[in-house]
């Protein structure tokens, strides 16, 4: 009786794992939202395919550990790691009960390491990694988190900056931020990474307010060392030159 | 005139990506610390291949340069994801002069995915990455951040937690986070991730203080909401269940 959580990576084939692509394999029933599934149809054609809309997530995994409990083989699929804001903790609550149900996570390559490949490498020393989604954490949790993460001077790399109902939250973030970072402090957006119209933009964090962004974009802003080289966002680790 | 900076992923050949693999076979020299060298030495053989001692990484990234501005198209290899505390920022810091250098930065599975995977789902929420080397940061910027997170609540994912020279560093870095967070607070190890003796172990805050650790092993600090479930380490994400 085994589940695979399975990280599909940013979206790309050719950044997706040899070791995602065997589970995705071996499983018999394949679970996961629909716009994921269509980024590995080849891969499972003619396997029994139970997708449903983004906010099923609870309902999916709770379909995952049916087919274990019935001795089907079954993976759960997540874009990027399956294992940041993706779907292994659920997997694992869902499962609680039924500690003969094997759990295998397969880690995928997460946004803030695509997305800082695309943008140059803004995430070259210690980093943050925070979700503007209010979904499931009070906004309150979020701020807090924003100000300290600036007031200690990490990076700060940003997951779901905005959507059409949360349209003010990349600005309101980027205020709390500069209550500790400089105005002038170098960030950038990567869009679209690993898809069609892959793409970065630089700004400073003034110009970040107002920039915009959607579900698919991953947000750096950069602690006090990061600088633009060569039209990329970097963070240096410290070395002398 | 390319240089490529590849992330080889945690070691084990199935986690490493497709593009990984692409672009090692597609460089003409190789540049690399030695025992990242080992894990793709037959994807490499019979190239010109550049490997120093750990400490030589400003040398081997103005390896890669020479090599590219002479025409022939270098790899550098970092092992997990090049962009975090991997070469990538440095090979852009080195090549500031010469834009005429392509770099392009090529994402693996750092330590923080696949050791989450080892343990659990423990960054299954808003996290913090903090490297507890002080060979390029200062011991008081790295308190900082760990009781800035600590307050936070953030997971706390630790890279190089202790070395010979550093061997009682986790124990002061769990005193600055026991400020914040609950002595009872669960974390694990992840050891030797993708390679021989992969392991986990759980630990309460309190125990971390006195756990062995060494190079190879990647330290988790819950949040509130972390709990064990089944024998993992697990941060809900905060669905109802």
């Amino acid at each position: 009786m085994k589940i695979y959580v399975v990280g599909i990576g940013p979206g790309d084939r050719a950044d997706m794992t040899p070791r995602a692509v065997d589970a995705l394999s071996e499983a018999e029933v394949i679970v996961g939202y629909g716009t994921y599934i269509e980024l590995i149809k080849d891969i499972i054609d003619g396997k029994e395919i139970i997708s449903s809309t983004m906010t099923r997530e609870t309902e999916r995994c709770r379909t995952a550990l049916e087919c274990a409990l019935a001795g089907r083989c079954a993976a759960v699929v997540s874009s990027g790691d399956a294992g940041v804001y993706g779907m292994a903790s659920l997997v694992y609550e869902i499962c609680a009960g039924h500690p003969e149900v094997e759990i295998e996570v397969i880690p995928g390559i997460t946004a803030a390491c695509s997305g800082a490949a695309v943008a140059g490498a803004p995430i070259g020393h210690d980093f943050a990694v925070i979700s503007l989604s209010d979904r499931l954490t009070s906004w309150e949790v979020i701020e807090k988190r924003l100000r300290l993460a600036a007031e200690a001077d990490f990076v700060i790399c940003l997951y779901n900056p905005s959507s059409k109902k949360r349209s003010g939250y990349l600005k309101r973030a980027c205020e709390c931020i500069a209550e500790y970072k400089s105005a002038e402090t170098q960030c950038a957006c990567a869009v679209n990474i690993g898809r069609n119209g892959e793409r970065y933009e630089i700004y400073t964090l003034d110009e970040l307010k107002d920039a915009h962004t959607d579900m698919f974009t991953t947000v750096f802003i950069g602690n006090s060392e990061t600088r633009v080289i060569n039209g990329r966002l970097v963070t240096p680790r410290g070395y002398r030159i």
